[in-house]
């Protein structure tokens, strides 16, 4: 059993003056509000006051993907976790799961979730041991107690981690209603939804056709073909917008985009309608919308979000077996600069487009999306995405980015969890990252301290809320 | 407003063994002359004893698309600083452009721009401010002072910087006018002519035809067929190296290269003759051209340097209202080693060749760059290439193309730039980045100091004098 | 004349943090015994307790393309290296060719032949110079007089080295003549053949059909149809695993895999036999027999190996003249995420199947590799491979790999080499490099120094024990 100690300079540089250039830079920022405007946390925890996060499994293991994957690459079978089979039945003794996950914790060593899951136990619930098989039982019941007190229930923490906007990720056909009853309810925590209409962009989403029957509903636009869709689409962001969206969210194989032709893309719904769409009209489609959707940002002004590059549900037998999101989503190489072209040619110019670009291939962040957002207006390089949130990811993101594309061409960070315990985690982790790359530039005489201060300011949350229009 | 600082350990580790060998491994090169083998420096500036910079602004904003496409992607229109439009009117007063860059000088910050900028205005012209909204006018009198006065005459500060040799950059149809006056001046400066033919290699070049016709005219060969094509570039290049030219330069898309038949590649040029070449029919022919330039530089000696993977005018609104080379260059994902395969089993084993490659898609570096050249005795690797030419691509260069390459096969540093006073910030970059790489094989115990004295006299002069024959 | 100077810190960071606990990490790992779970030592050397070395030539120069193919990318023609045409003749004069080694030793400067070679000099043979010009006639006469020593044989150094097991790489129509006179002769070295039946799966191997004859012989199986083919290397695989085999290895080009309905392989197999199969027969024939490979481990436990993405033969007039591995064969760019879908979907959730994937295209480790091993559960990632063996592409290995695979889902070192010297210069390198990434976790209070110590000894020898199942 080793003890967890979160070190005051932790992942900043060993070399000394770049340790305490890191740390002078670091503590004006460690505490500002955290703006958070690209997650997955659920409305839900906060709609009700008395909500709670369940059992210590609930809250660390059983839904996050990052921690049962790996220990699903280990051998551990997921129903073991606590994940159940779409037909079948998983472990529901939370204190068997809490004991293999604990167990099983050395796996972790040295990744981001080891990092995040430490800096939690320790920051929120005043655990100081690494998890292991010895102490497993007292954690356990550490945890379960302290999950039981009303000073940790979601809206608590929420302000106890000073978070100062909070953006969910939300289907188009989504009666945000656990948005509305926060509003409601008069608690003041800053909750915004984003509009993420994948389900029905997406001709080959599973129950595309049922979505867009929901769509009709509840947008009062009844969906019959193209043009009643993009008005449908452009009611719900009116919703969105009203609900306090700033943003959109996009998630697409490939970021190719191309403006298909009034005739063209009719006829590709109504073969979707009729459940007849093939794998080739859903890719033109997909792109074709890129296109519309950016339109409709140059409109209305929510700022348009873009995460391509990851191949969904790799694993047939476990999406079979348990369905999406179960860390079998793995990238693939990914090409912006010809793809994003007809876009860009379209609305890169225009400044009221913020378009912001994720990716999953490293290898585009000097080759292309640097070059790329050093030039178009409408630019905007989102922060290191998904397996690249992590230490590495983010010096390479800072290496291989900043020289060409320049800092204010950078949207801040997203913590982008479900997780809702690990938020602050992350948020201290990229701020200790941040810190560290700009110690490392003061260091060597490439900006001075003046210039480091306003950039920490912007890294933090500046770049963030300009980029978000959350100003 | 802060100052500008050229600290003695700029762009050093500031870990202090690996500084203090750095230090002691930069200075000895410091103060080397300037060898530039490649880059875009208007002759015409060296022609006239009596030539200008301009003003400060012409010096320092209008030209320098690095500079004006930063400034660009944060919404600042083109016009405003003095780019002018094809049909249409920019910015004349160039005090008020002045202004606007200093007022946005920030942007630059932590790229290589900001860096080469301050240390012209610091070196060059003893300004020790970085530029702000308010020292604006002042650095602006005091820059409009300096640029008037004689010692800061283009071939004062060629003498001033130390530059041994410098290359421009020339069209095969140049009449090389400007070389000519520079040799008739009887002036010592060295400055010579490189060849660059692709406005009649690529057909798909604006103005191809026009273009045959002045090589017809210059060459004093009647262009009508391949063979003509070809005996006029040969002739161009006789009269290049009569000029002092040790070396070519070409563009491409893709590094594609392959042989046509004599009947095949005679359709495509009577096709594009009579303006009728496909996009495939100009992709071919320049695979084939590829092959054609390095049989003659088997031939005649001249260097030959590659430059692909730039997808050139990728805002189609800049190209059609400003033109080329506003900073809207693109790169792409690029591959050599199957597509240099035809032209190096024909020529690289033949020592008689020097092939020098460059990159824009880092990710080849380790993986087909440094094989290549560490096999096939016809190759070089060029520096770090335009976006990369800066201190992490410096880095990722060295940790990523030397252990596999070899020191010995690439070719030291170009500056490529038409940015004259920013030569001597470039080179100082490429020493201290190489003395900051070998300081730290010395740190580690992988080269001794002896065998790092030589590796950096290689690095500040040697690679590139024999890679460019220039010695 | 300089010294070697195998510093005791030698590689480890110069940052003193990171250097001391390096230095601690390092030295109880320094000396375990080496687990060579990959290479191709040619087991003849161990077969004849007089076998030796030859001379310092045959030893260091001429079989090592590493070193050969550095010496003729600067235009030193390789049979001035002692390597022998298919039809011509060689330099004989072995003193002649380590005089021109030791000429152009300092073209390896700062790459990793470079350092391994000086470590075998030194440690191996007490040698403390450089090689250069002024000593390599004594250098020669040293060697020489060590080589014709009895405790310089094979057997003896294999002893000395303290190497626990060495596997081989040997064709599946080998009789294992070699690995049985080991055997036979009572001698304890634990030397292992590996399945490498590329010969006879890659239907554009050269002598496919004599291959497939010697087959039939050697396994007594008619070799007539694909039925019997599989027949055949699964009785080979019993006799190799008979023999100690713990794993198979295969190249392929890319790693595609899909599986062929009978009729289909039946057809390509038939093909083949009568010399008729096409290039796109023999790239469906690889990736179907990937497939079939993987359910043969499945079912009899062999490790499989997999190292795509190495273009072979790239210069055809070397393979012409010398034949292969003359340090012609280069990277290309390489997919894992959509190549292997097939293959992963049928075995990946098997834990029976370990499967060891290599790349030469780094771009894939953070990209492709790292998500697929943090994911299922049969695959391992194997260390860096060919020209990323080395102390840059280790530290990329681990910035890249172990934040998303996690340190458990890697399979420890390979020396993968010929080269029996190097091999403990190569676990050093390996073994340091180790200590000087695991420092950093350590200095940056990511782990500590309890969890550093356990990783050590797994990156040492446990990983690749357990991997290879070695235990």
């Amino acid at each position: 059993m080793t003890g967890i100690s979160l070190n005051p300079d932790r992942f900043f540089s060993p070399d000394p003056t770049t340790r305490s250039l890191a740390r002078r830079l670091y503590e004006p920022v460690a505490r500002l509000p955290i703006v958070s405007p690209h997650g997955h946390v659920d409305p839900r925890l906060f709609a009700d006051p008395q909500a709670t996060f369940g059992s210590p499994a609930d809250l660390f293991i059983i839904p996050d993907h990052y921690v049962t994957r790996m220990l699903y690459s280990q051998g551990i079978p997921l129903e073991q976790l606590g994940i159940s089979p779409l037909n079948g039945k998983a472990e529901t003794d939370h204190r068997k799961i809490w004991r293999l996950f604990c167990t099983n914790f050395h796996l972790l060593r040295g990744t981001p979730s080891g990092i995040w899951l430490q800096h939690a136990l320790s920051e929120v619930f005043g655990i100081n041991e690494k998890p292991c098989a010895d102490n497993a039982e007292n954690l356990y019941d550490h945890l379960a107690e302290r999950l039981a007190r009303p000073e940790y229930s979601p809206r608590k923490l929420f302000e106890r981690f000073n978070i100062a906007v909070l953006c969910t990720t939300d289907a188009a056909t989504s009666t945000l209603e656990h948005h509305r009853a926060i509003r409601a309810s008069g608690w003041q925590g800053q909750i915004r939804p984003t509009f993420r209409p994948d389900g029905v962009t997406n001709l080959e989403a599973p129950g595309w056709q049922a979505d867009i029957l929901r769509l009709s509903e509840i947008s009062g636009v009844e969906v019959v073909d193209y043009a009643s869709f993009i008005q449908a689409l452009e009611m719900r962001r009116e919703f969105f917008k009203h609900m306090g969206a700033v943003a959109t969210d996009h998630a697409s194989l490939t970021p190719f985009t191309a403006e298909l032709t009034p005739g063209a893309v009719e006829q590709i719904f109504q073969h979707a309608l009729k459940g007849q769409a093939t794998p080739n009209d859903a890719a033109r489609f997909t792109a074709h919308m890129l296109m519309e959707l950016a339109r409709m940002s140059v409109e209305d002004g929510l700022v348009m979000q873009l995460h391509p590059g990851s191949l969904r549900n790799h694993n047939a037998g476990i999406f079979q077996q348990f369905g999406p999101d179960k860390g079998a989503d793995i990238p693939i190489q990914t090409e912006y600069t010809r793809n994003l072209l007809p876009l860009l040619n379209k609305y890169g110019n225009d400044s009221r487009l913020t378009l912001i670009l994720f990716t999953l291939d490293e290898a585009t962040y000097a080759r292309e999306l640097a070059a790329l957002a050093g030039h178009y207006p409408a630019l905007k390089i989102g922060p290191p995405w998904w397996f690249h949130d992590s230490l590495n990811g983010m010096q390479r993101y800072f290496d291989q980015v900043m020289e060409t594309a320049g800092l204010y061409n950078t949207a801040g960070f997203n913590d982008d969890t479900r997780a809702f315990c690990s938020i602050p985690a992350r948020h201290d982790v990229w701020r200790r990252a941040s810190a560290n790359w700009v110690a490392g530039l003061v260091a060597r005489h490439i900006v001075d301290l003046d210039e480091a201060q306003e950039m920490m300011q912007e890294l933090a949350v500046g770049l963030a809320r300009r980029a978000y229009r959350l100003a």
